[in-house]
């Protein structure tokens, strides 16, 4: 068989991991590239902005790129999507809330002018010898799409992020009938979320929150602050509803917050009755109990509008002891010390705080085991990718399959970059291609790497100290300094002493014989940084980063 | 009433966080403290290894102190000891396994010669004007103690971190008879564990671990690796036991984890049948089912022998597909992605890993709300203050005081420093004592500051860029340089035409008419700054530390 009939599944991101994720489609020549996502950095890539894939694969094999196809318009499934479009422009497929949000982040990128063609549920398209159908997914942003791939060896679908809602908030149910419909047909392969496939049971429907939030708005007697992820629209129309069934008006808080409500309701995904919606600037002329602010800020963001009023600090708007403050969302892991932080800050302004899970104000919006294991029974596919998660939890939702019949060997757990190849009968793993994290630090992409993030790291443990000579070229003597500064390091005003030896330290390093005259830099310099190094250890304990920096007259 | 007729409460750490406990009662010149315990740096103190409490108030008054106590064993308790009796050459009393570890600690830190006295609960003492008795708990390390005072004004009852225990492994359950006698007496002022304040129902006991771990041990096929806290002798205990249960030999791997195993045998805190415990080197003699090791590393601390074995570089052990690892701890806010990359590196080597609460191989050892309502009904405080947590966790056992009855005015929520003056009738905010933390780094206590930290924080975020200029004093002119040298920004060989731009924006600022000649450095040093910084930020959105330096001739 011709390597031409065969369809290639390489996941770019998402694999050993929730973000970046981006999957690739091809068959023969024609790619299609479904999501194309960022990650936000962990805390040791220092002073990075944002993580996206390593595209060489896609940038390589541009011209073959049919079609970008969107599952929802998360961060992580649409934010490296300007990147790629720089580099290849290709028609994207997506929801009409997906490529609201879509072009906001095209437009801060100043990529301009593509093709972005709006989609629903229900749709076809082609591209390439693929025919592409949209499956409607509930999740916690609106508009969220499953993809389905008809393909010449078979059927491929892909969950997106999802979960099994009985009873959505904007009664848009997920569509099981063409889930079980494709599975009655014949599906190859299936690729599924795996974010919560460590937990058991279901996931809550949306519409659970709304009690919750009816009984908390019921009690509250100031002002109500709500925070949520500002693309949580479902979320935020309850938060509004509740807040319209006490009389209250709305203001809203944060600059997400504002584009993403802003969009919503001029694509209609959010309806706010004439009259409720007040400027921020007017919350004074109201009475605390007539007033609901919608923020950002519920992962304990430092700069966000939350972490400003718990410590007093925002401009416009201040917290009275007698407010209440919703916090609508769960730390995402990694954040539970700053999200800590913030409610410890409100509660020492006496603010009332609503924030735990068992409170109920917030439900995830990713399948639990047994909707993972109702989509299995649902689409019966012949293999199994789990995406969408780390190791773990690829791991786990492999278990959940393996008990719902699905063969062991059958089920293929990659990294990112793995090509998975498919024939009509067959599915193996078929190498790799290039792939990886690839940093954005301000206006730079991709040219901050390991030995930048390596050099950080050092900076930041225990600072830099700098040592300054001047030398006479010819006659191979030093006529001014050591001079020596340092960052970081310890407090220089008050280790005088500590300098003036180390200066020493440098002098004697430049008198010892194989030093006069000084012909060669490099030995010199690293004869420095070793005495120099042994002695501030010795003193110490710490290893700066020590730079001499050598000026020739 | 004169003040030497007051009882003064003084926490200086442990209220608005877990860690560095130490409590101060005073009673006129009569000082006890009341542990002495460190802190990990959180995540924005950048190179700092430990924390402890500022103690001035005790190093300015130590001559008034008659005695420390201690409640247990763990770092958060003991830890900064050292530092105290550093500047106070006063006695600590303790129970034999507490003692044993400070013993450690103080040795590696030079501090020796000091007046270690064992106590067992029931035992009493005098300390000036107190008289203190010690009361056993439980916790999750052995030998834990509740401390109460006798005082001219009242009695004062201090939980230390506890649980209660019904079926404790060791057999010791909680002195609730203890508890219930002293409130039947009378106690002014009660300060209990919030550590989980925030749970509903009963922490489950110790006990019903061994189940869950002789399940595990029994479907086991390959070698055990175990992990918890090496100071949970209990939990060692058991795992021994499985072990011995299922004919394994035991080994012990990792500093931290030989010597507390060490300690408590010494001292009779665990037991291990002759022959059990084989060296670490001897495992490969044995097979596979006929092994298991106790190990560090249950937080994910990337130094630690788990973190090693999960990337395969430990020099001794190798884990194989078949073998179990059981990671009998929960992650401490902060440290659940470390651990989560720990679990997914062993299943990527094809290891079993027993991680899930769910599981239930861990349980707490703290207690939860219903205990702290059964040791509030016991004791019966007038007054209580919660230590022993962020603020949170503080104003939630607040709730649950007012809960049983006590009157809110008559519930402190303090912050580290804060006086709490008492009468045998009142008690009240009296002002506050210097409190607050002291970073410990490499040898240097106290003399890396907020300056130092943020300069670290800079450099960690964008590097640095040093300017090197040298001036002909005489003429004040430049006659060497602008010479760029830059760490953590850029890499350097990549951006020789930003490098070559920067020494050109340095040069356009010496040719301004104001620096020629140039007389003042400090105005040059900062236009330098300012143009730089402009032109790097325009080019790569970046904002490094900008260093002039300039050398004289």
């Amino acid at each position: 068989m011709d390597k031409q009939d065969k369809l290639m599944i390489i996941p770019l991101g998402g694999l050993g991991e929730i973000g970046k994720n981006l999957t690739v489609f091809r068959f023969g020549d024609d790619i299609v590239v479904l999501d194309c996502g960022l990650a936000f950095p962990d805390e040791d890539m220092l002073g990075i902005d944002l993580v996206i894939p390593d595209m060489t694969y896609l940038i390589d094999n541009k011209d073959k790129i049919r079609a970008v196809v969107l599952t929802h318009g998360h961060e992580d499934h649409i934010g490296s999507l300007f990147y790629l479009l720089r580099h290849a422009d290709v028609p994207v497929y997506g929801s009409r809330l997906t490529l609201g949000l879509v072009e906001g982040r095209l437009k801060e990128n100043n990529v301009t002018d593509r093709k972005l063609v709006p989609v629903a549920a229900g749709d076809i398209i082609k591209a390439g010898r693929f025919e592409i159908g949209f499956i409607r997914v509930n999740h916690s942003i609106a508009d969220a799409l499953g993809i389905y791939f008809r393909t010449p060896v078979g059927v491929v679908v892909h969950t997106g992020d999802f979960k099994i809602d009985q009873t959505p908030v904007d009664g848009q149910i997920i569509d099981i009938h063409k889930f079980a419909e494709l599975g009655n047909q014949g599906v190859l392969v299936l690729l599924s979320d795996s974010t919560n496939a460590e937990r058991p049971g279901y996931t809550k429907s949306e519409f659970t929150v709304s009690e919750a939030l009816d009984e908390r708005f019921a009690a509250a007697k100031g002002r109500i602050i709500l925070t949520t992820f500002a693309s949580n629209v479902s979320r935020l129309q309850q938060a509004i509803n509740a807040g319209c069934k006490y009389g209250r008006k709305v203001a809203v808080l944060g600059r997400s917050m504002v584009n993403v409500v802003t969009k919503a309701i001029d694509l209609g995904y959010m309806s706010i009755p004439e009259g409720v919606l007040i400027d921020i600037d007017e919350i004074n002329r109201y009475p605390a109990n007539r007033i609901l602010i919608l923020t950002t800020g519920s992962q304990g963001e430092p700069m966000a509008a939350l972490s400003r009023l718990a410590h007093g600090s925002h401009r416009n708007v201040e917290l009275n002891p007698g407010d209440t403050v919703v916090i609508s969302a769960t730390p995402i892991p990694g954040n539970e010390r700053s999200v800590g932080r913030i409610i410890d800050g409100l509660l020492r302004l006496g603010v009332e705080v609503i924030y735990e899970k068992s409170s109920g104000i917030h439900v995830s919006g990713h399948a639990s085991q047994e909707e993972l294991k109702l989509i299995l029974n649902l689409v019966r596919p012949k293999y199994l990718i789990p995406v969408h998660g780390e190791f773990r939890m690829l791991k786990n939702h492999g278990k959940i399959a393996e008990g719902v019949g699905i063969p062991r060997e059958n089920i293929f757990f990659g990294e990112n970059g793995h090509v998975f190849e498919f024939t009509a009968e067959t599915g193996r793993f078929a190498g790799k291609v290039p792939a990886g994290q690839v940093f954005v630090d301000g206006a730079g992409i991709g040219d901050v790497g390991n030995i930048v993030i390596r050099d950080r790291r050092q900076l930041s443990q225990e600072g830099v100290m700098i040592v300054v000579l001047a030398l006479d070229k010819q006659r191979g003597i030093v006529v001014s300094g050591p001079d020596i500064v340092s960052r970081g390091f310890i407090y220089m005003r008050d280790s005088e002493e500590l300098i003036r030896d180390a200066r020493r330290v440098v002098k004697e390093v430049l008198e010892r014989g194989e030093n006069k005259p000084i012909t060669e830099w490099a030995p010199l310099k690293s004869s420095i940084r070793e005495s120099l190094g042994k002695y501030l250890f010795g003193k110490t304990g710490r290893k700066p980063v020590i730079l001499p920096i050598i000026i020739d007259l």
